[in-house]
């Protein structure tokens, strides 16, 4: 089984800051696919197991950005 | 002495564009210097000696840009 949790990233403009919230919440240990989608700033997260959203928080800060 | 020269860049949005542009252009033998300006497009060029414009927009078109 896997869990898709879903989330807003706010401040993503181009292509090179999908990669970075990508690359970030990518090391999350469990995940598995990160879906990002710029416009909109909605980002899919597939994992094994439910994440713990601060973890998830600390990833997209760490790229730069902040979840809505 | 060193040559100047500033172009406009079109497309760039956050940082990442404007790393991208540096690191491209940074490539092109003879460049010192390349300062990005995201918001107006504005790059300008530092080099040691006159630059092939056509090297200029080559390495832009690498990085995924335009020159205007």
């Amino acid at each position: 089984m896997s869990e898709i949790a879903t989330i807003t990233v706010d401040g993503m403009t181009c292509g090179h800051c999908a990669t970075s919230v990508r690359e970030e919440i990518s090391e999350i240990a469990g995940v598995r696919k990160v879906d990002v989608d710029v416009p909109s700033g909605r980002v899919d997260i597939t994992s094994d197991a439910p994440l713990d959203p601060a973890a998830v928080g600390a990833a997209v800060a760490e790229a730069g950005y902040s979840v809505r």
